[in-house]
């Protein structure tokens, strides 16, 4: 078994490569909830709604997010009330966030219900939310105050001088029912290439989880989200300089010697592995993108090979 | 100023015609909140919004219910993942109680939504929800136990026999901001043709609002919903029946003869009016079909001419 600490779209990604050579029933994620979000009375999980849409084959390819053949009428209708319509829900994905919301409401888990919508939806991994107990990624900025995650994300659109991260509610919250167990019984535990601080942090953040890859390191194999010391998406390099590191392969190695044995980073990082050993991990050198071939293999390779 | 007590349709009828005989700045609806409920996570005010379409010409005059130009994107979708879609919700009306949901959330009253929603659709009347506490009309039925006013209305639709109502919260919950001024102020409190029972009932059983119409009494016309015997629309007729009443003209004024001095009947409904007179309520007959010229002018006379 191999289980995958998950943040949204690089981790989708990933586990959309890896079920090409690994059993999709051997392939376990575990799904950072530090992004969630209660909007409109709905509750959102951005993190495990894209991983579900993609391994589902759901996904927008033209966006990069959200649903293929989305509409928006209930968007606009909002958007001419007045209402906010900063955080974009479509009307498939609105769906699925009312559908959460009743059920949580009638006494499912979230665990539960994240497996009811893969089941409808036709994703053939098993996904396990992080934590079914809330966990906020709170940013703090100077000039702006204390921002949620998708306020930051979205809101901002990440264009915003980050001085501190929290993930509040995370040392009290207990991880999710079969995570612990996943973490255990797994071959290889593999950090997806999230955003280190964001995605992977709110779940190593929360109690019980950093102990079992901190006992587990050698079997830990962690994959760096920058290529050339860039993220291809999102505010992971910049993240890792405001918040006191470096963005480059050294950087993510600095974050993550202490679960993971090993950091495969990107051909373009080559020059950095070894400061990545200096750091106490083995590197591995291969291309990291994932949308590309070699890619996919060089990953495949480093994760389940090693 | 005239200020109305409202169900739904019929008052939204009712409005709807009053308002082309008096200024609509000097009419006032005060509305039923006891269907109200909480579905995925949103807020419905199902006579609110009815009251507030209708009269900002939004409507859907082929159903009858909902709004015109309606879409079903989001409730197909939640059908096939297995949610609930016995209340269907449209891609439009979703966007109402979204809005309606995270403005309570931002902690904005119901009453202050209420008039948000009334701007931005134009609807010209001013709307008060009879109160801004929780009250729930829950109904008692011997083979099925307690429902809630939609599971009746809606999931069973109302084919089934009540044996009780019950007005939960409603002896502890206050009447909204404006509610017991809007009845002091008014020339004329009028009862809209709504179901005595489920619409109505909620409004008086808020501590406070009987006692202005007791006291008022004879400032208070009400309009019977029954034509022929008949509820024109919904189990009107029935409920009176099984509570121990009688589904007549009679058996309203029985409903409002501690409140109201005049009764409106239908003309189908004559022979009733000694009956009516006889516990105490001046009666009026005239056609009541408000859909037609001679019910819209019939009414709007003993309204405002009596």
């Amino acid at each position: 078994m191999i289980t995958v600490l998950c943040g949204g779209v690089g981790a989708a990604r990933l586990l959309d490569v890896l079920r090409r050579t690994v059993e999709p029933s051997e392939l376990v994620g575990i799904v950072n909830t530090g992004d969630d979000l209660v909007l409109h009375g709905l509750r959102i999980c951005p993190d495990l709604d894209t991983i579900t849409y993609t391994l589902s084959g759901l996904n927008n390819e033209v966006t990069g997010w959200g649903l293929a053949g989305e509409t928006w009428r209930v968007m606009d209708e909002l958007g001419a009330l007045g209402g906010h319509d900063w955080f974009r829900l479509g009307d498939r994905d609105l769906a699925t966030h009312m559908y959460r919301t009743q059920r949580l409401s009638d006494g499912a888990t979230l665990s539960e219900v994240t497996a009811e919508l893969g089941a409808r939806l036709g994703c053939p991994i098993r996904l396990l939310p992080a934590t079914e107990d809330p966990v906020a990624t709170v940013l703090r900025s100077d000039s702006l105050g204390e921002l949620s995650f998708q306020e930051y994300f979205v809101g901002h659109r990440h264009a915003v001088e980050v001085s501190g991260v929290e993930f509040r509610g995370a040392s009290t919250a207990r991880p999710a029912p079969g995570v612990l167990e996943a973490l255990e019984a797994a071959e290889r535990i593999v950090i997806a290439p999230s955003n280190p601080v964001v995605s992977i942090g709110p779940i190593l953040a929360v109690a019980g989880i950093r102990a079992v890859l901190e006992r587990r390191r050698d079997d830990v194999v962690a994959i760096s989200p920058l290529i050339g010391g860039r993220a291809l998406k999102g505010p992971a390099d910049r993240l890792l300089v405001e918040l006191g590191g470096e963005a480059s392969a050294a950087g993510v190695a600095a974050q993550y010697a202490s679960v993971a044995g090993t950091l495969v980073i990107d051909a373009a990082d080559a020059e950095q592995a070894p400061e990545v050993e200096r750091l106490g991990m083995a590197c591995e050198v291969t291309s990291t993108m994932l949308s590309e071939p070699a890619g996919a293999a060089g990953v495949t390779q480093a994760v389940l090979g090693g």
